[in-house]
């Protein structure tokens, strides 16, 4: 389902037909500010990936951080300083215009969330593609596994820092009523390590620092969550915000990330990033 | 089968006392100069690792060289800075004296081949630990599968280069005289990313650049070939060498890594590190 309080998007693109595009389409339109929306439904089937810049003078660290927490940031593409184009992922995207959101960080603080980031964009800039939750969600409705998605929260997992970089994991929460596709979500996204990989926490979310599963502290989709039965299982994965966290924990001189639900579309099927 | 010809160590240390030894103890025996050979069979089941070693300039360039290129390279452990203790796995190891043999390149030439590298540590110093081959071979034989490991050889396979970082991958081949052995090899070294992942190349040889198999390029058990059957099934497996080649290839200002054949032992199951 698509979120959107853009009416005009809303009106002119389907949803089936969002999700029918090519990666390359897509990546158009956003260029050519004709979506600048939650994306999570486009390009059914291709990874979708989070996005990091750093100076390169925090680029060791960062891909060290990303290395020690491969469950919240499993690294897809990592640009050239001062190199647009994601050679392995999307040779002919511009990772400055073809996310339909940013954030821009300065000291730990949001100071922008423009539709492009041409004017923070310099030589010394390193972008970080990381593999996204978007993708296994796929691969578990494609295996007919019924769960349902209530929200992304803040835990009290402290993240492997390396260098500077240091915070708290975020995790996305899902329930399942029947043990069966509890475990097979585990299989199949074990399978997925460039989605994060399998669930980072089985059970009560209390023990994690989640205070109230009814209130998650990140982007939902804006519904009141039903009512949370005794039999399901709650299993938490790694989130791709995570990034985000830290650079506000670790108050990080610069970085810029993608806005959240706002990915970048690689031309990646999901599928060739698997493991067996 | 230990292959060695340091007849102290020969006679003072049997294979199976080698084999039952904890990491520990094995890495105390080594610091303290009693042992310099060849460990591709001790403390079995743990997780041994080559090794790279490069100035703090390098690191993050050598970094994505392992994220590109993540079955030569696979990244178990990466100290900070100046730290010689690998705080993943085996925190109270000490990198500079716990290798029974080390390499030492300046712009890409051997300048010397030591017992330990204290004399060349620095404050900037950073050290990578890169799975290992030893690792998947006690898989296959926990697996009775049968086949036979013939050497290993530099190949034409450009590995996908970093910064300046580049050259040809090395691989390590084995024959397989059963299909069924030979997928059951592929299916459990698959589990094992930390320890190059599944065969990079299946079939004959020369499609990779390898001239002879009979004439292996590196370290082998300086044992004759035994005529290769015609169905036999090659497989190759991407190599831990390859850093030392892309150190030649690329004229590395300096890197320091193992002696081919004496790696470290970490504290790690190789279980622990097979994913699924």
């Amino acid at each position: 389902m698509i979120n959107t309080d853009n009416t005009m998007n809303k009106q002119s693109l389907s949803e089936s037909k969002l999700a029918d595009m090519t990666p390359h389409e897509f990546r158009e339109i956003v260029r050519h500010g004709e979506w600048s929306d939650v994306n999570t439904n486009v390009c059914q089937g291709r990874a979708q990936a989070n996005l990091v810049i750093v100076p390169k003078s925090l680029a060791f660290e960062f891909l060290l951080f990303c290395h020690r927490n491969p469950n919240p940031c499993p690294v897809i593409d990592v640009t050239e300083p001062g190199d647009y184009h994601p050679r392995f992922s999307a040779p002919d995207a511009d990772i400055r215009t073809d996310l339909p959101k940013y954030r821009v960080f300065k000291n730990g603080v949001i100071i922008d969330e423009p539709f492009d980031i041409i004017q923070y964009w310099d030589e010394d800039s390193v972008a970080f593609l990381l593999g996204c939750g978007t993708n296994f969600d796929w691969s578990l409705r494609a295996a007919n596994v019924q769960y349902r998605y209530i929200g992304d929260y803040t835990t009290n997992i402290e993240c492997v820092p390396a260098g500077n970089f240091h915070g708290c994991m975020v995790v996305s929460t899902r329930l399942f009523k029947s043990s069966h596709d509890a475990v097979r979500a585990i299989q199949i996204t074990s399978r997925n390590l460039a989605a994060h990989g399998p669930p980072i926490y089985i059970g009560n979310p209390n023990d994690i620092g989640i205070k109230d599963l009814y209130h998650p502290d990140m982007f939902s989709f804006n519904e009141p969550i039903q009512p949370i039965e005794p039999n399901e299982i709650i299993m938490s994965w790694a989130c791709g915000v995570t990034p985000q966290t830290v650079a506000q924990s670790s108050k990080t001189p610069f970085m810029i990330s993608h806005y959240p639900g706002h990915m970048f579309v690689t031309d990646k099927l999901s599928e060739e990033l698997a493991i067996l």
